[in-house]
């Protein structure tokens, strides 16, 4: 990733937008290297992701950002700059199955998702090893009857660490109400379903018991609503009469890994924007 | 399609079924063009789908059908044979949309389905004209507020045209209990979402709102739960934010007019098994 | 479609495009509605769409596309605009099969795509009645020994009736060089495989000689080179060992008309842009 | 896996040939778990791939398959069984890049894949690490300017390690004719594009210049034929305009790393059979 801004944009449509936006930049030499941009006409709502180059910007890269507060504010906006190139510190949040963490390790390493994990933690010791091969530090917290005290001390944690996203990455716990505000837009969980069928426990289970064709899994924000937050991603697999339970949660890691892959990438990105219920992904 | 039998047998697991089964059809010299099974090891049981040709049978179709049966009960099986080459007597339910009906229209005429097509009935007037052109009769159904007596009007036309499969092409109302039962396992529906989400009505509606990145179509056998009858068939199309409900109920008409030409094609081949609330599809 | 205006741009990249252009629009009260931009490293070319309402244009939208040629020049730019609502004169050519042909009759129907269509031309008399059914008029071209007479016939009944595109639904003859060139751009065709693999004659029967697991469509520009054009969208679908040629040719199909139907839609939304051997196509 | 058997079985077509074989099994209490059959008619041909439970056999499993080849030979057969649960001994060979290398070794240890990796074989040294993270010994084999060397230092380790499968994982190697015809059916590779388009170097490329909308994988079996032999699994991806080389790079990964993994899995489970250029495949 070379050199420069990404400027993700939030406000209420009106004439002229791409414009001045786009003036701003270029009237001191950034130049847009990708611009995507949507109307939302049910709610009369702009959203807009630049990826700017800023290698010939005349002024520096933070007055720059100081400077567009002026054009943000008068068009109602909310906004956010990130300089580029950058790694997003990243917590790995697990149980038992590995299989998600793996694939984040691995396209961590491989570039493909600019992160830096800071830490894995697992409420069981199932992941440890997979950690320390890879030459990142496993926390265990234990989940005991009173499980607050375990919530607490991983987000002590993620404070200490300057964790800027949480991937609950098959984390088998329901995560607290204040986490999830704390969080918010900050926590990635991945579901082995096709939300919104199949809340909750055993979604394979469930799938197997009501027969369908295709099974699924579903990157999404965590919002104190189970399985409620906006959606990143979805993935679908085919499957047969003759698939068990089990060949459905083998099949079912595909859709899980893939999905999670390109819902952190996203975020990561910045080419998310969460819109009430739901998230808008401008893909790359 | 050549001349032959197709039989459909369920029955308790046990040993020596496939033998027992292809011997008896060996030793009257019924060749086995296509041999289906599936075993249920949660449920202990089987399944199976022959498509025998029968060139060379050195007794009748007749007796050869009747002198399964001696087998059949020993096995305490439920069977069925059907004649090749066949088509099956359907009738098309329809309220406005056409395009269903228009895709079950062309794979009839294009011999995809061998299905004779003996009536389409509409509860608004809507598709008389592709019906005309198609060459077949329209039946107008006013649902009015009584709406026991068009379903009753329904059922007495599919009666006296020996109807044997009821396709509901996007017909928008709901059956009531007695048809479901008089017609179960023989009337199949397109549900325009990815069930089980989005059950009822407005299913693009429903997920436009919760911002799924998949939508689909669900081809399913009808039951008196709403929406909850054993699949036949799911199609998915990947959708984005920037999609209106406008655009998510065009894309899904190619995900309807898929599932549900996949569904019926595999109904009126025999290739489907209705198992409590799951189907078993031997797809071709 | 809302009245209004299409921009399609293509110009060497250089700083502040996005800026020069948008604000040219918004100078005149026009609002994007739409904006889709790609820079290709590559070649150091700039493409853009623009889809513009001009409602509240405080000029005529004649004066505003006049007005643009300065800028435009001044960019070095290729660029065209379109009015909107329009539908775009559309000529259809078949051999035998009307598979494809259906479905564009049925989406131009439905609104799906904006196109009127002018004439069938068919070089076989077997789509006539789906014609006439539809109210269209068809043409018959015999193509005899020399074909050269055929072709001249086509092109005269494609000059008389204004013919702005021309899609080859399945017709079976191999343009001449003259024809490629003079409709360079406007000529689209649907070839039954997945493009490079199986160039030319019987594709379904090179796909199952050569024991493919996924089979596809392909539609394409046409150009003097045999199915070389700039790729518009292709489709797969999966095959297994069991399928014969025939099975092919009918799985096929479903390929071929949705590729085809996205094709023509894309190109007669401007969304797409040649580039060479290759088309920018940006998706709705 | 259970303990039991699998039987492979191809021979001329004959009526009766279910029945013969089905009915062997039953004479000695073996129970068919799962059948799976086809009659390929256009070269008369029958192909059956059989799990048999023996768990109540009142014979010897050798003597069971001992006693077949009375049967298998008046059928004119080929057959092969194997004894479950079994793992095969399989050897990964390897260059540069390791996607395709981890993917084998975590399904490898998640038991998805009934492999022993008995060694990682590369002409580079980049995949040493990976491999001695996984605890398996990593052989490198330097391929200098007469190749032949190299390749007979293969065969010699593949030998002395009784290698039942060697799976070229992205290996920049192509095998001399020799070696092909020696390890005939039990030599799996990996193509990084949509067989048959894009055979031999940088596919990726080749694709990015045609401007095709999807790019895809071929796992299949090795001949002496660069990237012609019977194909088991292909995967595709969609790609755009907007994507450069790079990125096709990236996105072909995951159709590599699951194209080979469904590839290998069908291999290990004898669910391949090679009939001339095709490879019959029964999946699970």
């Amino acid at each position: 990733m070379r050199e420069g801004l990404i400027l993700k944009l939030s406000c209420p449509d009106k004439p002229g937008l791409v414009s001045r936006i786009a003036s701003y930049a270029s009237e001191y030499q950034a130049n847009l290297v990708e611009f995507n941009q949507f109307t939302d006409r049910e709610r009369d709502a702009f959203y807009a992701r630049l990826e700017i180059d800023t290698s010939n910007l005349d002024i520096s890269q933070d007055d720059f950002m100081a400077g567009f507060s002026v054009l943000g504010k008068s068009l109602d906006a909310d906004w956010h700059f990130r300089r580029l190139p950058y790694r997003m510190r990243t917590a790995v949040l697990v149980t038992r199955t590995d299989h998600c963490l793996n694939e984040i390790i691995w396209r961590a390493q491989l570039g493909e998702m600019p992160v830096e994990i800071t830490s894995i933690i697992g409420n069981r010791e199932d992941c440890r090893v997979i950690a320390e091969k890879a030459g990142i530090p496993f926390h265990f917290i234990e989940m005991k009857e009173n499980k607050e005290v375990g919530f607490q001390d991983i987000d002590s944690l993620l404070e200490e660490q300057e964790v800027q996203l949480v991937v609950l990455a098959r984390f088998m716990q329901i995560m607290p109400e204040w986490m999830c505000e704390k969080y918010q837009g900050k926590m990635i969980n991945i579901h082995h379903s096709f939300l919104p069928a199949f809340i909750g426990a055993n979604p394979y289970r469930q799938a197997y018991e009501r027969g369908v064709k295709l099974i699924g899994a579903t990157c999404h924000y965590v919002t104190s609503e189970l399985d409620a937050g906006p959606i990143i991603e979805q993935q679908v697999e085919r499957v047969h009469h003759h698939h068990s339970v089990h060949d459905l949660v083998r099949l079912g890691r595909d859709c899980e890994r893939s999905a999670l892959a390109k819902g952190i990438r996203y975020h990561v990105q910045d080419r998310t924007i969460i819109d009430g219920h739901r998230a808008i992904v401008f893909p790359d």
